[in-house]
């Protein structure tokens, strides 16, 4: 594989990642990790690709999410790669009868590994610079 | 043209896609479906270059539209292609002398061909899992 | 080099120029242009790597931006290149005790030029079809 290719797989990883969190494929979104990955953010930190799964179900709590995956920038070590993704996640939900979406503003700092001939996330940190929570429709 | 080229291909596709719509170049616009192609989404569809680039000038109301196209995940097969992409569609414009943006959030659910030597959107489907409508300016 | 590995280049490019302006390293975003490149936008003209790093530190005011790089579509001519590029920027800042972020829906108009064997921006024209500006937490 070139490294266009790598690369390539790399940022449809990170594609799978979102569509598997936005549908609520949490079997799907565990297979997308090594076996020792670490997702950290704001409060929180999961170990391992089930406890991931389970703790990105708590997303379950919003009507539906959708995460905008933007550029990314990767620097390969062969089956290591590093990179910074950024990202725009949307969290929908209600609140005393209005409908709310809840933004959340995020530079990925993440990890990847090749393992049994496939990229994975290795370690994914959420950097989250801002977030911004407004009702769908303001005056 | 390797699998590389051919997604590549894809994504252009789509970019050109946002950029007729956006400068409302709705000639350009109707090159970039099928003969038989359909665009669906909440409460309309239409089928054919044609039809389409008529509907879409129904935009022509907006002040200005941007399509940001975001990540975009597609599976070949040959001639023939199917993908989802993410999408956030701005729609400027003024109500009682305020300046407002609506927002839809998009996941484009998407079939291409290759006709004539040339990728093109085949089948369209707007899956719009939220929308968003506030002033430009808000205290 | 083959046009795609040009493109992703470009690409990269322009990833870079986000990262450097998000992370406030000015060096390193001066390293990003040719010697008589130009940014211009609304109200501002820079000329030269040094005017635009330093035009550009001007982002210190505040706490943080976010350079949300989507779509680009490239037109290769040997070693030059046009392209238009979709971005939204975040800027957060604090106003009267609330805390803000002021958002442009940009079309960057470039210009990318290769020189001493590596892709540069030539010129950047930022086109501004909106600016909104709201709160973090809104009612």
């Amino acid at each position: 594989m070139s490294d266009l290719e790598h690369k390539q797989a790399i940022h449809a990883l990170t594609c799978r990642y979102a569509q598997a969190v936005d549908r609520r494929d949490f079997p799907r979104l565990a297979d997308l990790f090594t076996p020792d990955a670490r997702l950290t953010g704001p409060g929180f930190c999961m170990d391992g690709p089930q406890a991931i799964a389970e703790g990105m179900s708590a997303l379950g709590k919003y009507s539906a999410t959708q995460h905008h995956m933007h550029q990314q920038l990767v620097e390969l070590d062969g089956d290591a790669a590093t990179g910074e993704t950024y990202c725009v996640a949307n969290h929908l939900y209600e609140q005393d009868g209005v409908q709310r979406k809840l933004d959340w503003g995020i530079r990925y700092q993440d990890r990847f590994e090749r393992w049994q001939g496939r990229w994975r996330i290795a370690a994914r940190e959420l950097v989250v610079d801002w977030t911004q929570d407004l009702p769908l429709r303001g005056a």
